[in-house]
């Protein structure tokens, strides 16, 4: 797979995933007639199902990635050059704000705005913590169970964390700064993404940790660290 | 597999995804109590579930188009005749019109009815092109994983399109045209009808050339294009 | 595999099938607060998670019918004695009523009552007859694809049935006669249970004439009819 | 494995797990605006999606009990010994005990609360030992297929089981101990625990008998009883 190809996945398959989560959360806020909860079934269920479905179509092209720390991991594991890592995180970014920008138009909204939702405190941040630790734990844990299965995991996963953490499981730093540019039901005030952000990559270090003694790699490949 | 054989699992099997769409529309709004909201998480599970099940039921025979935009892409890929395509389209859209009429009579409805419900805007322009680009590209993506997941993966993708989309994604000409004959929870005006099919055939035009440049192959197999 | 386990493996699994319909319906409506959609939404993911797990389990030792439709479509294709079919569908009814007492005994009901709940009309029985014929030919047209695509098929599509019906999707006879005995969400009054058994017959004989000509196979096996 | 590594998973499984089950209880109170149906509809969604992520990871590792029941049984069916039983009960109990610390942190709670819910009476115990006989019926029948299929069924179950049994299923001694230390949504008084706790053995014992029976197996390996 060339380079650019890789980018390429990466960047819709990133754009893709924003555009569901922003545009579920605009949909289910607006149907749901004020049960916050019934907006959050819709959101949950339509965020998993799109990520297991763009892991597996993108998964053989690059990866699928769409998260600057599963990038980090698989350069720590060695699994992709410093240069390729940088490269993904780039286009990671600009595609979520892409899909932001893409859900936007959907649904008729100016295409980025600065959320006012706030999202802070301790609790939030344990949050994000432990819902990064548990994705790159899933990930790693299911690198021999084959893609299909990994995709399968992800989405589930990623279902439930909305539901068991405070903050509703960003996981993900790239999701963080797009979702500060919308100001609907999935934002975050941007004054609140940076402590997010530094929770995540608390999580994923834990999570490196973990791996590394319960699967004895410290990510999704076996190349030795 | 005999034409006449592959024709009647492509009529069943769209004639069933109507049945499942509209009745399950139905059922959803009947009981949800005006909110919206719930009603549309059943009729996108309903919906998505059944998917599954027709493709996973039909595919070996017909291979489970059930649309008109994915018999143009195997068009287009050289899998299927001009003749063949022009038959499916056909048998596609009778199927169509036969499970809006099924589900009518499952729940005492008029057989047919021009439906009253506005579904217009460049919002759900977009929304039409964004959800036919994603069905196509999953649908390419997946080919390598088999039928099975192939399966599960558009049950996915659909019931997430429902609610990452302000059209809740029809992305379907066959399903679109008879979607216009019920006046009920999922129909949409006949006048509304040209331009969500215009837009549909915009987004599987970008899908071809997506999946030609992601996956080296312009559709579900390996021929040269 | 001796009879007598197998016909332990079906009064087991259409027991434990009967409790997860009537107890699910039990506790959507109780917690519902009125809201029948949220109810059946309930309802409908216990039974078609209760049924892919039982199928799961129970296949390989009776191959999972629960069902005397699916027990007589057997017969049809000489998978079974006739005497084992009768065992299988006593079996079946009386495990169904036991079913229907263990719910009640887990919910403080009187372990039998007849139920008040009016299920009739044409709209109602065109649906038994779509939902059973839909149920065989999944049953039918998966049996290619291994007992646990079976298993998700039936589940996904009696889920996905359950909203698509005005009737809800009974599509088995065992689980009609023992729901006239719940005076509870999924009841059905005794003097309604006939007409349903009877479109569900319809509905079962027309998926035999359809998977016979689709799939050039009556029935689940591949023996000459 | 080593033992330490399998205690080690069992005690993050666990944790993990009461993380899910307590935390998705709390947040779907708080959004459901008193409808305790959507509550529990989010609540055993998010539970199940958990329960199966968790075995994928973690059985390749420990087995993926996650309770003391399945360790029991495993103990019985001589998979493991009774060195290795009880040091795994040890450490589900403390591992459950820091997951309902963990979603008290993420959600602002105190870290340990006595709750005040009563759950008692004979429906309930009457569910507790359907939901456990059940759940190691599913344990033992899937073993044939595989620890992908075990992973699927498990959660399906239980999130079925939440809706079917009038005690919302909690079928695990170590997961009773740690909700009655949690005053919210699925907590359970402490008097209230010895009661299900008994329930759950009595519902254990009775599949290991029909395990026996029907799989010819006492448990999931099938080592000679």
């Amino acid at each position: 797979m060339s380079l650019g190809r890789r980018l390429c996945a990466e960047a819709l398959g990133t754009a893709l995933l924003l555009a569901a989560v922003v545009g579920s959360g605009i949909m289910g806020e607006r149907l749901a007639g004020g049960n916050v909860a019934i907006a959050l079934l819709a959101n949950s269920i339509a965020t998993g199902a799109a990520l297991v479905v763009l892991i597996l179509v993108l998964a053989p092209v690059s990866g699928a990635h769409f998260n600057p720390v599963v990038t980090v991991a698989s350069l720590f594991s060695r699994a992709i050059s410093r240069l390729e890592a940088f490269s993904y995180i780039g286009v990671q970014i600009a595609g979520a704000l892409a899909g932001v920008a893409l859900a936007h138009a959907m649904f008729g909204e100016p295409l980025f705005a600065a959320s006012l939702k706030a999202r802070a405190g301790l609790g939030q941040w344990v949050s994000e913590a432990v819902a990064t630790f548990g994705l790159l734990l899933v990930i790693a844990g299911c690198s021999r169970h084959g893609v299909r299965t990994t995709a399968a995991a992800v989405g589930l996963y990623i279902a439930a964390a909305y539901w068991f953490t405070s903050s509703t499981s960003f996981a993900n730093p790239a999701v963080t700064v797009a979702r500060a540019f919308t100001d609907t039901f999935s934002g975050i005030r941007p004054v609140d993404a940076p402590a997010f952000i530094a929770a995540q990559c608390v999580g994923g270090l834990l999570a490196l940790a973990a791996a590394w003694y319960l699967f004895a790699v410290p990510s999704r490949d076996s190349s030795p660290p």
